[in-house]
Order: structure tokens, then sequence, then C-alpha cells
């Protein structure tokens, strides 16, 4: 029986000896990357955190103390190790493990964390909720690319306030998702590499192999260095906010983490302590490569090599339109925030490093710098996911909407995602559709992207485009009409029909034209398909007339009650005949779990067969005047 | 003439000499008193950045040279010296002088600020576009408030990529804008008040009184103390992040200023230069209570007491209704974000001090800190500005709905607000509506706020709580039903009426018995008001059997698109017979600017005299069916 099969919960760590430890490392290693293989995952990330987490939960004392992962795509070994090891193995499908810390999942998650930086402001609360005699620890770990958002750099500010328990486990990768950039980013690494540090390394290295073995003896010859280190290191940033600072330490080294741990355990300041990972260590396709096996897709566990080849899709499509356009348009630049590769950008950046920025995770910063470029005379396009617009909403309307300024933010990852409720893109227009200036477009099909954004950049005032992750399926059809540029703010019929229309927006036009074969197909239906295009400034014509015609549903990958939903119902009360409009999207009070997007849609009741059995009963329940013909030719 | 009446340019500046330039900042001063005396302003911080502002004017080459004022509340005497002087007569009036930087306003304004910290990342994107040769500055003038703020810690973070010609001007005045919190104002803090500093500064005067007085020697001696400070002072934080330090200064002694600004200029790297300065400066009242003279409404230049003696209104009600609910519920902590006496928790910050937490302006920190609170057992009311939650949207859904904790947000100053574009809190409805799991009310009254308070804590989950500044009004009513305890998620009918129905949200509902009245007079309509109460989870039965009974007219403080406007729309869409609904609130493609809400409100269309007119015009155009009785008597 393996080691791993024997731990239930971290008390069972205690008693391991530093050789099972090891071995326990290896097997936590071969079930994430098998399970990771299999499903999908985060698996270079996790990689990195093997030996952390063993550590950390040989030393601190959880459930009382409490670990909150930031982000929380580092944590697959604490479930393995938390009584989570058999639901693991359904990692990231639906209804099995959620590859995110879900707070209350069990005992031992106190915090749920897709969005980098929370960690520290979060722990501080829970350190000011403690009673002044409360002793217990609360952990944020943090990664290197985390720890400089926002949110995260608040949150320091106000350690040494409220955060006597408070320890910060610094997961340095010197990554982050792609490279890390920043000032901070420097400081750390010079922290690491300086001569200073190498030399009180090498010292003790000699003392160690020069002197008798003995651990007492090793271990006087350690808090030495940790000594040494804390005088001549640039311990500075930290120390000169209150925190005291330990490391570098080596996190792949249980033993020399678990005396800082116990170091931080017994001190009653707040501490951060700076551990060194090596991202994808152990699985030598993703220590070469630890960009690409960030977050993959299933793959053959022998070489890497992903089990599906993706089809282009919306970012690569993005990509090269951004490309050709900056070409022709020699001052336009563009900004991402730490996605570079995810948004489809690597070529741009490559090709115009001179007008490529990346913010790292600082996604308001982005924003706001994107901001700075576009008054200085400099279009810009900015690419984050949906997801994590949701952090620069203010730096939008405040920066970019109230200035008319030429920003086009690309939404990569718009919609429903596998990673589940952190990372759905499905709240972001809610905020959008208010701001005055803000044109707002989602391309049906990837050939539409290039066309919006040259609308986009040409128009010279602000913009959204946004599309989810992967292909639209278009390319999988031969109905698509003709993909031409866009003039002007105006929908698109991609098919005509004379018994109901559907208005998509987005890639959700070519799920309609599925929707509609299927309406045809079993019920008779002659259904109108409708490309919407343009979220803002909406073009209502067609709506209008169509629904004075037959009944219009209304086909969306956002919440309806605060996207296209919406418009489509206040643009409807200009009507005062009567009218039949239904909305499919999100309903916001669904839950959006995690899994593949089919069968997110499945149990949100959002899949094609679904909708076209939904979209016939409707027709059948609410039959006005004009709807009576259907009779004659369909089951109804 | 006075001499401030002979600047019309920056270029003015340049030959006056240090007696005209002592006599000009006491004109400024003058000018700021009276001005905000009559009108209302920020009048505090402003008083702090009038020798700033000249030393800059000064040294800097406006406009090749841009300045970025972070934020805008510092600029007045910026406006006064760059063209503007007129024009700042009407200060905060409609149609007058913004009291925030516009950008394009004149040559000298290059960005609007009205949200703390965006300055740094946003002259970085400037600085960005600079081609490699430029040698022009850009000058950041961030208050010790705005730069603990996530952005321009982000934005600091990336100083050492873009930044070769930013210049930040640190204006410290430990105030933010009630006292700084923090350890970066700890560090600030350090820096002016150490030992050291304090050991060099006497030098420096000793030999300045002990030598003669001669320009080059003084030049000399002042050198000798830059280096001396840049030796000896805890300048890390910064200089770690590859920013040279230079200060702490004396922000009241311009030549001081001019000397730092040009060692500035001459170097090409990023420099940080830390200014003092006195909140209130110049003005005894406004020195002595500079939280009070931040911002204020006319007041008595004499004496500084207020020309108009404030209701208690919304924000009293709140602060009121918190201490109450904290007596009782031990565990109930309260969080802000730098605006305590402004959301109106003197008292509770006073009465609870163990329970209160002020997160500096950092309302990302201040929700995700709430969160951990509420994540550790303790309910929390966190009170933001309703334009300033937009900066934490992302954490109140991620951080708190996600995870369904109890947290009350207090959002004060909902609506529009005198200080214009920037701050009108007009939007946050379009991302929050969107949120599973949360509660949103607005109260149409200051009674409602507690029962609304009550009803929000006891349900242990997350809500929302929207308010306008001020007072509803409903004081001077003698018809408002009595207010009682909120049981359930349900409108309350204010007014029975057979005409007409209007549906209003907050204190809207009191203007809609204004309304109504004038309905009533000038065209015999007998309207039914409605105070809506509960946005998320809205009770539609009641707007539903309006709709078939009557016209429904719906009213909000609110973009109509994303909020009430579209909750009304999406709910009618249950009816298949025909209604009439029309929804009055903010368009999201009007201008929204600055002046009296009661300006703002009739430049919009949205002032209650317009209403009944457009009201009553609507129903004339577009009867139908049932509205035909109202034929008979009224004027139709």
């Amino acid at each position: 029986m393996s080691i791993l099969n024997k731990i239930s919960k971290p008390a069972d760590l205690r008693d391991l000896t530093a050789v099972e430890l090891e071995v326990l490392a290896g097997e936590l290693r071969e079930r994430i990357i098998s399970v990771s293989a299999a499903n999908g995952g985060h698996l270079a990330p996790n990689l990195g955190t093997v030996e952390l987490t063993v550590a950390m939960l040989r030393c601190f004392d959880l459930p009382e103390e409490r670990i909150i992962w930031d982000v929380g795509h580092q944590s697959y070994s604490y479930k393995l190790l938390t009584g989570r090891a058999e639901k693991f193995e359904k990692l990231r499908q639906f209804n099995g493990c959620c590859g995110f810390p879900v707070r209350n999942e069990n005992a031992y998650e106190c915090y749920g964390a897709g969005h980098a930086g929370v960690a520290i402001p979060a722990a501080l609360g829970m350190c000011a909720a403690q009673t002044p005699d409360d002793r217990c620890k609360v952990i944020a770990v943090v990664g290197d690319g985390a720890i400089a958002s926002g949110v995260a750099l608040e949150g320091l500010n106000q350690v040494r306030t409220y955060g006597r328990n408070l320890v910060i486990i610094l997961n340095d990768n010197k990554m982050a998702i792609s490279t890390n950039v920043g000032a901070l980013s420097k400081v750390l690494n010079r922290m690491m590499t300086s001569y200073r540090y190498r030399w009180i390394k090498n010292c003790t290295k000699t003392l160690i192999k020069l002197l008798p073995k003995s651990q007492s003896i090793i271990n006087f010859i350690k808090n030495l260095e940790d000594a040494a280190k804390h005088l001549l290191l640039p311990s500075e940033p930290f120390e000169s906010l209150g925190i005291r600072y330990l490391g570098p330490i080596n996190g792949h080294n249980i033993h020399d983490m678990e005396r800082a741990f116990r170091t931080a355990k017994a001190d009653s300041r707040p501490v951060i302590i700076h551990i060194i990972t090596q991202k994808g260590k152990g699985y030598a396709p993703a220590e070469a490569n630890p960009e690409r096996f960030h977050g993959v897709s299933a793959f053959d566990p022998a070489d890497g090599s992903p089990k599906q080849k993706s089809e282009p899709g919306f970012s690569a499509a993005f990509g090269k339109a951004a490309c050709k356009l900056a070409e022709k348009n020699t001052g336009l630049s563009a900004v991402v925030a730490a996605m570079t590769g995810g948004v489809g950008l690597n070529e741009f950046a490559k090709k115009y490093p001179e007008r490529f920025y990346d913010a790292g995770m600082a996604e308001s910063h982005a924003v706001s710098f994107s901001s700075g470029l576009a008054a200085a005379g400099k279009p810009v396009i900015c690419a984050i996911y949906a997801t994590f617009i949701q952090r620069s909403l203010d730096n939008i309307f405040h920066d970019v909407c109230l200035m008319d300024l030429p920003v086009t933010f690309v939404l990569d990852r718009a919609g429903l995602v596998e990673d589940g409720p952190t990372h759905h893109g499905i709240y972001d227009l809610g905020f959008l559709l208010g701001m005055k200036n803000l044109t707002i477009m989602q391309p049906a099909c990837e050939e539409e992207v290039g066309f919006m954004l040259e609308y986009a950049v040409n128009s010279n005032a602000p913009a959204v485009i946004r599309y989810p992750r992967g292909s639209s399926g278009a390319g999988c059809r031969n109905d698509i009409p003709l993909i031409k540029p866009i003039e002007k703010p105006a929908c698109s019929v991609w098919r005509n029909g004379s018994d109901l229309a559907i208005h998509a927006v987005g890639a959700e036009a070519v799920r309609a034209l599925e929707i509609a074969d299927l309406l045809q197909e079993e019920y008779h239906l002659s259904v109108k398909v409708v490309n919407v295009r343009f979220l803002k400034p909406f073009a209502g014509d067609i709506l209008l007339e169509d629904l004075q015609n037959m009944p219009v549903f209304t086909l969306e990958d956002h919440t309806i009650a605060t996207g296209f939903g919406a418009i489509a119902a206040r643009t409807a009360l200009k009507l005062t005949t009567p009218y039949i409009l239904q909305s499919f999207g999100i309903d916001n009070n669904q839950d959006a779990a995690f899994g593949s997007v089919n069968e997110l849609r499945k149990s949100l009741n959002l899949d094609s067969k679904y909708i076209a059995g939904a979209i016939f009963k409707h027709i059948q329940t609410n039959r006005i005047g004009f709807l009576t013909h259907l009779n004659s030719k369909t089951k109804i």
C-alpha cells in the first residue's frame, strides 16, 4: 500500500520519516500528473507545491490554524492530503473535485480563492476576528505573481496593524503565470541571487561538510545561516512594512521549510517566509515548459503531448488580427495582465516588443496604464480575461470611458469555463453596459474578430470585444454567411425564418443555428437566426420588427438579468402591441459549477436540445393571435 | 492689481521675486477660501497645495511636460494659475468650473482624476508613449492616502520598467481624508520624524545661521543636507523599487521644493519627491479641523461655520442604527475605506474601537478583509461610497457572494452628487444585480435604514443597502406611511391610485409623492406610489398587477439600462396582455455633469415637474384599451 493511501488527515503525516516523506512526495507527484493528464488541470504550479504542502501540514495545527491558498490553483497536494484523495480522481469533472479550494468542502477548506491576491486581506480579517489570547496562526500561501496585485499590496500595507498571527508563505517560482514583471519581483530575485546570499549558502555548506554529522550541529549552523541572512540580505520592503522576513528557503526541502515554519509559529509578530519552488518540478516536460503546463487540457503523461489538438479558435484569431493591425497602425500598442500566451499575443509580443506591455497580475494598473498610453495619443488594445476584468471595472469607467480614450478591451474566456464559479466570465456586461462612450461587441465566429478589432481601433474611442475560450464551432458548419468588414453598429441576419426568431450574442449564434436545425427537424418550425454583434450601441430595429411578427428568443453567454436579456426587454418596451420575448442565458440565482462547458450547459438547462424543447413548449403555451397559424403545420 | 490677476499662464510665474511669490500664495489662499465659502469645495487639501503648485509651475515646462493630480481635489491653485481664474468663481456650479481636473478643459489638463491612485499607472503609460529621446517629465502628484491604494501600489511596482521620465510628488499631509493608516504611512512618518532627520535639519539650520548669508553657501549646505539625508534616512521601500527618493521637503517652502524639482528634472531615473504639507494651511478653522474642512458646503469665511445646518439624513441614520445593532450583536464589526465621518461611523469608531476597521483608500482590501472577518464567524458592515465600491466589485463577487458570507455593504452617496462625473453613484447596480446570494435594498427614507440594516445583518448573508447623500426629504412630508420592520422582500404601497402607478426606488419614492401631487393637481390623475425597497430578490407581484391595470412608470437614482429599469422590463415579460411601462433614471448615453443635484436633475430631465409632464404626455400618446376611461375625467 502506498504511503499516500494511508494519509487521511494531516496528523497522519507527523510520524513519517524523512525517507517516507520523500516517497510520499513522489507519490503525490505521480497522482497529480496522472489525474491532470486524464482530466486536464493546473499541472506545473501543483508540482511545485508538493513539499511545501507536506511541510505546512506537519507544522501547523489544522483545522484550528487556517491555510488560504492564493491563488487556489496550487492546492492539489493539499486536497490529496486532507481527506479528498478519492474525490481527486474526478478533478475538474462535473460533480467531482473542483480545481480550486471551495470553502467548507471539508473542515480544512476555510476560504475559496480563484482570483489572485486576496489571501493577505482575508487572512488579516481572520486574524482581526481572533480573541487577544488566540495564538492560532492564519497562513496565506501567496504566489510571486499574486503578491504584486493591488489587493495583496493593500493588504501588506495593513499587516503590521492586524497581522499578529499572520504567516505569509511567499511561493516564489519566478514565473507567475508566464514570466514575472515589476520591481518587487526584482527585489525578491535580488534576495535570492545576491552575492551575499550565495556566500552565506557556501559557508554553511562548507561548515556542514567539515563538521561532524550531528543534527544539533547542523541546526546550530542553520541558525547561524538565518542570523547571517537576516543581517546581510536586503530584507527591507517587508521589514519596513513591519513584517519579519525569513528566507529564501528551498521549497523542495521539507526539513528546511519546517524549521522556518516552526520559527514563524513561535514568533508573535507577522512573518513572511520566502520559499523558492520550481514550477513543474519532477516532470520533465513541465520543467522544460512551465508556461505551457500552467493549465493544460488532457495530455499523454509519457511525453506531455496534448490528447486533442486544439483548433485555432478566438484567441488565435485575435492574436493574428492584432499583429496585422499593428503592422498598419504603427502607434498601436498592446497591454496584457500576465496572460500573454493565454490571450493569444505571444506573436505580437515577439514582433513588437517596444509596443507590448505586460502589467503582471495587476489588472487595475493594466487599464490605467493603457489609459495613459491612449491619453498620450497611442491607441491601445488591452487584453484581459473576462473574469479578471472585474478587477478593473472602475478603471474602465474612470480612466477610459469618462475621458473617451481609444482603448479596445479584448475579453477572452467570456461565458462559462471549465474552471468553475470563480472563473466564469458571465458578469462583466452588467457594469460595462452602463458606460457612456463605450462600444460593446461580440464576434459570432473567429473571422468576425478581426473585423471587430479593426472597427474598434478605427473608432478611436473605448470599445469592448468579448468572446469565449476555444473556438466558435463555426468551422464545422457550412451555412455561416460570408463575414464582411463592419461598417456600423448593426446585427447580421444569418438565417431567415417565419415561425420564430433567435437573436443570439457572440458564438451563441452558431449554437442558435444548431437549435434552429433541431426545431426544424423535430417540430417543423422555420426559425430566423440573428447574430446580434453589437450590444452597445444596440441597433434594435430588427429585434422590434421580429417581435411584431413572431416570438423572439434571445441567447447569450452572460447573466441574463444584467446582459442581453435586459437590453432586449428594455428595447421591447417601445412596442404597444403584444409580443413574445424569452431569454436564455445564465440565471443570476443559479449555481454555475465547474466541469466541461457542455456539462455545465446541461446542468443550467442551456444545451441546444433543452433550449429547442423549451422554445417549442413556450410557443405552445403562449400562442396569441399571430401564432395560431402554427397550428396547421406543426405538432403544437 | 493683484499678482494673481496678472498670471494667465505658468510662464508668468517665472520672473516673480521671492517676496512676490509669498504675496501670490496669500492671494491664492484668499481666493480659494472665498470661493469655497460661497460654493462649497475641497477646502483643506487645496490650502495645502498652494506653494507646491507654484513651485511646480515654475520648474516644469507645461504643457509639454504633464501634471496628473491624484486625486484631483487638490488642484484649485493649478486651475487658478493656468488660465481658469475667471471660471473658478463658478467652482462646482452647473456649467461652471469642475472641482476636479477635466481632461482637455484647456491645454494644461491632460488627465481627469477623481478616484485615488491612478496617476502613477497613467503617468507610466504616458512615459511609455514617449520616444526614446524625449526628456519631458510626466509628473504625478499623489496624496499620502492615494499612494496606498492598490492601483497606485501596482503602478509603483512597475516604475523602474517604464518610468524613466516619471516624477512622483508625494503630497504627504498625514491625513488622507481622515487619518492615514497602514505601514507605508508609518514608513513615511519615520522618514520625517526620525532622530537622524531632525539631527540633519538642526545641523543645516545651525550652519546657515553661523555662516555668511550668501545664496551659494546656502545652496552648498542644502546639497550637503540632501546627501546626508540620502545616506542616513530609511529611503528604502522606494529605492528598493528602483525609484530615487528625495525628501522630506517642506511643502510650504517654494525655494526648497524648486531645488528638488530641478534635481529631479536633471535626473534620468524615476524620482519620488516627498513633500510635507499641512492640510488647511493658512486658514485657522481648517488647520484646527482639517477633516471637517476636507470637503465642505458653503460656509461663513469669518469663522468657518456652515451657512446651512444640514439635516441629519441617511448617513446619520445609518450611524445610529449601526451602533444600536452593535450593542445587541457583540460580534458585529464595521469596516470603512478612509471615510469614517463621511459614512456616519464616527460614533461607532469611538464606541467600539475593537470592532472598527479603517482600511484606508484601499477598497478592494476593505472588502476582502471584511470577507475574512465574516469567514471567521464575525458578521460585518462594510460602508463605502457607491462610486468607490466600483473598485471592489470583484471582491464582492469573489470574496463575499460566492462564499455566501455575512457582509452588509452600505453604499452612501448613491445617485447623483455635486462633485460630478467621477463621483456619481449610478453604475454599481449593473454588476451587483448579477450576484448570486446577494440581497439589494434601497431605503426610501431615514427611518427605513435601520430596519433594512437589521434585516440585512440578521439574514446572515451578503447584502447591499444603498442611499443618496443627504436626506430623503421625507421629513418635510406628512403623508409617509408608518415605516415598519422588514419581514421579507416586498415593496411597500405608499399611496393608492387608479390612473397610473409610479414604482420608485429609494429616496426617489419621496419624489414620486411629489410627482403624484403634481399629476393630481395639474391633470387630475389619481396616482399610485410604490416604494420598491428590494431590488434583489425582486418581488414583482405588485408590479405585474399594476401593469395589468394601469400604465406604470419607474423612477430610480441609477442608470436605467443596468438598474431598476432593466428589472422592471424583464419582469413585465411574464405578461401576455399589453401594458405600458416607462422608466425614469439616468440614461447611459447622457452626460451627468457637476453642480447642485437639483440642477443636475433638471439638465437630465429628471426633475419632478418635467417627469410629471412626461408621464402625462406618455399616457396621452399611448392610450390603449384600459386607458380610454381617462378621457372622461382628465384633460387628455
